[in-house]
């Protein structure tokens, strides 16, 4: 029973790790759902834009969904137009970019594991590419090649040109080799980025690390303390409220923290 | 029942070699899984790049992962923009690069662990190297072999050269055991280091061997008693914080270490 | 009850043979399983490299995996920088050659366990000794074969040789009889030197057999409680440390023994 507490407790504490791998996962899954079920390269002159906009669309949503699911953006919005001081303190006029470029890089490790996962795929990326007009792109993909590639670039994802199919099936995988050879750019590049941002903020903290270590420990309690708290004195100020309804009396007063305070406890 | 207990304590003092066994099983499940279902060879002059990204990104992916995840280096960094003197200590200068160093090693095993299975297993090299066009590595590879060797090395892979199936298939073979020797000798100098490095670390510590594993002892029910204390006080903090609010009261002086014990227990 | 009790501590008393029996299956199934999936030879001129490093390689790993893994040898080296005089202590400055050729011994059971199996399989030899080019080798092993032998040698493994299928045959049997036959004498040979160390180490040891056996089971007995103390000492200290750094108090005296007692248990 010892054991078992043990390996739970070690699954807790690597709940930040387990949670980016389910979100990775469940990526995966879905590129995979969409690249089979939805999408179908068009093979004409839409490719290009076709293409793109599977690659890009979802990692937009994704991008607006992290906005939304994140609490520290609606704390630093709420009542922003009530009080412009509060998103911009005197003194400390860029807090509020600081805050917002904070909240942006949690956001966008979403839209990044779907351009990751897509363009490793390929499928997308391919589409997009052999709906290519620009004459030095296409230089770049026919280099070496038949003719007909110049011609017929867009219809190579059917399998359609008037090239032999092993040249067909040549072009394709050397366009999905380019595409994860981008997403293998794309991943290294953006791990390299956030431990670069993440060490700067770190070393930015006026705070040592077990300080730091503590504090998350206590935003945890306080959280869940505060939840509780809520509960209680929803609970006792709601019955309080229908009892006074029902037998037609004043409401008795009932002690609340001021505007200021919960101004400032946000 | 004293059997089984016998058997997870001697289970639990593994806890490195579980764990190291672990990573490795991991790791080579996951390049069977990328050699197999997203690993194709373009088979034309991008085989230098992609079998490189291939058999690189993950590793050095791997290698930022390690970073992230070691507490060491966190602990490290910090803080350590408003207390600069904190990792360059006086008459220590050359201590951050000896702690970074120390990280930088436990990273690396990971992405040795992935090198060397990638070139046991031979596909991202057999790939890389097929697209050479450096004269000097042809001359090392086409030895013996037909001509087409050299118009046609980079159509190996595929199997779509005009030289008999047996030559392709020597070929191969060859290219795959280079990939493996190159992989074993990795190995072998990479434990030989590591050896190395770990007894020129216990050359310089300054306690002994038993000390050392009292220490380890220690450090180990040190964390987890902090550990406990960190949410108690944790709890108490927050419910008086709570209280405060809710009341509308002043918080009452809480007992807090310094900034400067912090500072020093870190 | 009692007959459950009586199976395990004769279980318990064969402790070392078990591990030698589970060590030897392990080695057993991973030659196994490196000659199944990952050794293909070349049949070509890099035979030799490719089956001496599946032969050496795995040992060379398993040597210096001996040596992590052997508590003696990190007691012999950890603090030695400090105190020189430790590992060379005056009048017996050949005691640490003793000491690391024992470590060195211990650590050649595993090594010598994968020779063994790898040489009574066959398949490395065989691959190894097929691309020789020395002509001594080659006349002792093509002498009374066909002219073709001298040859194509090398190709023999993959069975592509201009000769008839029975002397190919034939002349494989031969390469895998005198791996066996190499195999059965190194077993033998280690079998027998290790019986002659045993047996000088017993000679030279001051004490009877009795009291060698008292000695075991006292050092096994004072390392449980040695482990025991440990945990108790490092609750206690941490214990105390902590409570003085979140009270802001100067910590108490603790009585620890010395560096030196501690330099003279080790």
């Amino acid at each position: 029973m010892d054991a078992f507490n043990g390996i739970l407790k070690f699954l807790l504490n690597q709940k930040t790790v387990i949670g980016y791998s389910f979100m990775a996962l469940l990526t995966l899954g879905s590129e995979r759902l969409f690249s089979l079920v939805a999408f179908k390269c068009p093979c004409s002159s839409e490719n290009v834009v076709y293409g793109l906009v599977f690659l890009f669309a979802p990692a937009w949503v994704l991008l607006i969904l992290g906005f939304f699911l994140n609490n520290r953006s609606w704390r630093l919005f709420t009542g922003c137009c009530v009080n412009p001081r509060k998103i911009f303190p005197r003194g400390h006029s860029c807090r509020f970019f600081y805050v917002l470029g904070q909240i942006t890089l949690s956001s966008l490790v979403a839209p990044m594991m779907w351009l990751s996962v897509a363009l490793l795929n390929g499928t997308f990326y391919e589409c997009a590419m052999s709906g290519t007009k620009s004459s030095r792109l296409l230089a770049l993909i026919c280099n070496h090649r038949p003719k007909e590639c110049w011609e017929e670039l867009h219809k190579v994802t059917c399998g359609q040109t008037s090239m032999t199919a092993t040249d067909n099936e040549e072009l394709k995988l050397s366009l999905q080799a380019q595409s994860q050879i981008l997403g293998w750019c794309l991943i290294c590049s953006a791990s390299f980025f956030s431990l670069l941002t993440t060490c700067y903020a770190r070393c930015r903290s006026k705070v040592s690390y077990l300080q730091l270590n503590f504090w998350k420990t206590y935003a945890q309690r306080e959280k869940e303390q505060l939840d509780n708290a809520f509960l209680d004195y929803a609970s006792k100020l709601s019955e309080r409220n229908l009892k006074c309804f029902f037998e037609n009396k004043r409401p008795e007063v009932f002690p609340m923290p001021t505007f200021a305070s919960w101004e400032a406890a946000s």
